[in-house]
């Protein structure tokens, strides 16, 4: 597992300090810089090859109705990716990100989480490979998003399996459940936590909740840091499935930034538990690795003027 | 001046409706496109040709101690654009917008405004001027940016008096004025306000103030009305030097972003009186327009996913 390199962070942060503008003025910029230098392990990172992974997967739990969408739709998203409708396929295009999307068995739903355990363990040992096969050695950030019809209601009792609280503090619209649905949702997230009270580790809680995307999450994750390879989260569901690995591990995330904050209620309480800060606010609540895709923009910037700009000795200006 | 074309908006809402996801939930890049669709008059709003227009300046209240900087950096500053080593530079590169700099005068500084006006009605006119024709009448979209030594204490004291409050309420530390050159500038902005407590009018504070830099960026603000270019505005400095313009027109701003919110303590509050809601908050206080260049790239991404993904119906799913 590689670790921070403090060596290269702390070169990149010098040449952020001689670079020709007041120290500090590239506020996020310079320590998105800085972050990605010590997990580059170079003073200078660079963002040649870009890999958006999008996993896909099926929930039991959909059958309790708690999304609008009939889970077919999560297949016909599948196809919209391959055939380059989504909004993640334009977002890949504008923030330069080469595009795979993965489908987990997408009929062969995970078990209804309230009344068992979602998955077997050697299903989520078969998830995990599987998202840690699909990250490219050779890439130089990987952003991380998913689809999967239902499975705001399994972030939401992930979330509450990681950091406590109930289906009422954890529950959200998701792609636009309203009343009765959002009711059914913070049903079921009490009744999957009553059911799996004992599931405290971060296999147990893939297994006990699923989804196989979420489960494929945390295979990258972890893939990602045994390649040094950084990592952009994208919204809710992407940040509670990773969430989970820190039941393990406290430092599984450190390699990760999270792209934005979504405008779903519980991704707020969420990122800070995380001890994040989302790199935009920009009101998305989409999935997909949308918000992780505008972040990586955000990302080329800072690098881009971390590599670019001259320093005030090779420009000739003393302060 | 073209008037925002509501019917190209409502054309451009109604296609975010039927775009592959649940509605609402591309957040800021649907709101951004219908901007863009309502200015630019057409249902599919386009970026072919983003231009940048960085305006410099410099100011007889850099005499008395307001900057950390000596007023012949901005010279350099200039020089440095030109070689392509500032932050702009970079971030126009990987935004993908033209950049062209205007120096105005920068051998011939402003008056100190706390002992008279800082320029003649002449002097006004020039700028506006050489701000309007700076415009490219083929650009799609126009971002605005300055550089001038001492131009945040012009930018406080253009707030005072186009929102009123004191020096206290508006000046923060710029490029990085701390202690006794913080209440230089505190001073300094209430002498003006004082002095000039009869300068209501665009052209009188701009007069009043100054700079040439900030009043080329009104100048370029009104072209681009007329031209119907949307403009993406940078930080507190080109925000208090557009808000000027409303002292004449409380619509002024109308096709106006404000790009980012600057880590510069008045911009929140300058911001807020403006009615705007900037775009990204990354913590940057530079100027030069880099914020609004970062803004330029979530722009772009609101306007792919628009025009580039498909309907529900051209992918054959219903809810």
């Amino acid at each position: 597992m590689r670790e921070f390199d403090s060596a290269a962070a702390q070169a990149a942060r010098d040449r952020q300090d001689r670079l020709t503008k007041p120290p500090g003025s590239l506020g996020r910029l310079e320590r998105l810089a800085v972050f990605m230098a010590g997990w580059q392990g170079r003073p200078d990172p660079r963002i040649e090859r870009a890999q958006a992974l999008v996993f896909a997967g099926n929930h039991g739990i959909a059958a309790r109705g708690v999304s609008p969408f009939a889970p077919e739709v999560t297949a016909l998203m599948v196809d919209n990716f391959d055939r380059g409708g989504a909004a993640i396929n334009q977002l890949c295009r504008v923030a330069g990100a080469d595009l795979s999307v993965v489908s987990l068995e997408l009929d062969r739903p995970t078990a209804d989480f309230t009344t068992g355990p979602a998955m077997t363990g050697e299903e989520v040992a078969q998830a995990l490979q599987a998202g840690a096969r699909a990250v490219d050695p050779h890439a130089d950030v990987l952003i991380l998003g998913e689809m999967g019809i239902a499975n705001s209601t399994v972030a939401a009792v992930q979330a509450a399996a990681v950091f406590g609280g109930t289906g009422a503090e954890w529950v959200g619209p998701g792609t636009g459940a309203q009343l009765d649905m959002l009711n059914v949702k913070v049903q079921s997230v009490d009744a999957g936590l009553e059911r799996h009270r004992a599931a405290r580790g971060t296999e147990a809680i893939l297994a006990a909740y699923g989804g196989r995307e979420q489960t494929a999450i945390c295979g990258a994750i972890r893939q990602a840091r045994d390649l040094g390879i950084p990592v952009i989260l994208d919204g809710f569901i992407c940040s509670a499935a990773a969430s989970v690995l820190l039941r393990d591990d406290p430092a599984a995330l450190d390699h990760c930034l999270v792209g934005h904050l979504s405008a779903e209620p519980g991704h707020a309480r969420l990122v800070e538990r995380m001890g994040k800060e989302p790199v935009v606010t920009l009101d998305m609540r989409l999935g997909e690795g949308s918000g992780a895709a505008v972040a990586l923009m955000v990302l080329r910037a800072a690098l881009e003027c971390h590599n670019g700009m001259a320093t005030f000795a090779e420009a000739g200006i003393g302060a």
